[in-house]
């Protein structure tokens, strides 16, 4: 194999009480992206389509994560990526995530599959370290593993998937506006009290146990997050009422995707999902910021390969 | 049925990451009680074996749990409660919890199951009350639960019970010094930091993740608290060497069982356990403490009837 055409999803990480730990894979929503093997040593970006991303792959989160899988390799082969971006950057839902993971994927398959999906994720953190500053793998994991993934520590890295429960679907509403991932960061107060820790462990146990057992009653009890979404909300014009129009309108729980500005709802069934979505709509027509709306199942199996050429 | 015998375990709460929130029953220590329906209104505990506790039943936890749960009832049945106790109290293992928790669950059987197992956590709680100053669930949600038990929230009460993983085995060293509650709760930092909780987390929810899967190596790996454990744990003599003895033994983790002095550890195996038993007892008998050991499997179904007589 020569070539290889994927699907690299979009992500939803900080999952309510699982801030930097839980993180879930979109089906729906992603970049597709060719890499092809080169007979030139190293990485080139030779198309970008979408977007206005840097070409130059020291510059680019996928040629930054496919040089760091080589330098462990010590391989002579070289590669071109082109990709095909529908994951607008800044929007929270993991847009340099799909391209760092997306690229190693790709190489990895084009080499014979020399690296486990955790060791993909150390390399596609690399990419991520380009974008946001920090080496995290909220994103690169669930785009890498599909499902649910606890990103359980960093030294060791350890990736724990979670199979998600057959009728659970994502509505994720993008308000096109900016929001710096360093804003929404250094708005969060870095002291909490012991009982505000015991409170969200709380929730977080009980979402993992619901995820683990099918429990959508408890899904949706468990959606709460009361250290990081007070703060951090305030960032994101009208959270509130969409978070308020979401539950009215039956889904199991709503939050900031990522560090936002993107709300995530979860939802039992698709129906039930696409109604939450006209629900956060009305609210943002009626406030006249442009926004995009997702419907998707979560994707249970992350990366998929679309095409192999030899 | 007018007369049940029962057998009242002795529960872990606590359990290393944890912290308020996780507990697991034992198998093989535990009280037995004795309860009777009598033609007198209201609770009599009529005997006390092994311990010298109270045998008015409003400065009783047995009593007062139960007359809470008549209270509910309105009910003009009384009981007999006749205690043999042998977990000592303030030993770490739920010695109150057992009483409270074994004489609602007899008093409800008698009664024909009017309540719920969540049910009579509350009640048995209000016998915490007493005992501790604080009605908490920690250690009567496994002794009525059994397996592994999530305490998610009080308002309102949910209780989430894990099946404990088959070969899981528990060893536990109760050092016999005093150790007040108030005395370990007053030592806790009641401030931590945020990344001190998403480190916490991430163990916790490898630790949940590892007894939905039977996954042996993710239990032991996800066995740390950071947080509780090295201020609570220099009340306790020796515990870094018993700590690490277990360890080196073999033993998957271990921890301070509730608020001390007695000590956990998890293994893989009942051979393993008493391996680590004897480890820890070696650390004692250096240091002329007196001491009990206990092995347990977890028990996966709390409190058991031993006799019903009509």
């Amino acid at each position: 194999m020569n070539e290889i055409k994927i699907f690299a999803p979009a992500t939803v990480a900080n999952v309510s009480c699982g801030f930097d730990i839980l993180g879930l894979c979109l089906d729906t929503v992603g970049d597709e992206m060719v890499i092809r093997k080169s007979e030139t040593k190293g990485v080139r970006i030779t198309k970008i389509i979408g977007q206005d991303l840097p070409l130059d792959s020291e510059k680019n989160v996928a040629g930054v994560a496919v040089l760091n899988l080589l330098k462990e390799l010590n391989s002579d082969v070289g590669f071109e990526i082109e990709i095909y971006k529908n994951i607008k950057p800044g929007s929270g839902i993991g847009s340099s995530a799909a391209s760092s993971a997306g690229a190693v994927y790709g190489v990895n398959e084009l080499l014979g599959k020399p690296f486990s999906l955790k060791k993909l994720v150390s390399f596609a953190m690399e990419g991520e370290k380009l974008a946001s500053g920090t080496a995290h793998a909220d994103n690169v994991a669930p785009a890498l593993f599909g499902g649910f993934t606890l990103v359980k520590g960093y030294d060791p890295l350890e990736i724990i998937k979670i199979d998600p429960p057959s009728e659970l679907y994502v509505t994720v509403m993008h308000p096109k506006i900016e929001l710096k991932t360093s804003d929404a960061r250094s708005i969060l107060k870095q002291q909490i009290s012991l009982n505000q820790m015991v409170k969200q462990m709380g929730n977080f146990g009980g979402l993992i146990s619901g995820l683990y057992t099918s429990d959508y009653e408890l899904i949706g009890n468990s959606l709460h997050d009361y250290i990081i979404e007070p703060d951090r909300s305030i960032l994101i014009p009208e959270f509130d009422s969409v978070k308020k129009a979401c539950l009215a309108s039956g889904a199991l729980g709503s939050g900031i995707s990522g560090s936002g500005p993107s709300i995530f709802a979860l939802s039992r069934g698709e129906d039930k999902a696409k109604e939450v979505g006209e629900e956060m709509a009305s609210v943002y027509n009626s406030i006249n910021i442009n926004f995009d709306i997702h419907i998707s199942k979560v994707n249970p199996k992350g990366i998929k390969i679309i095409e192999k050429n030899s």
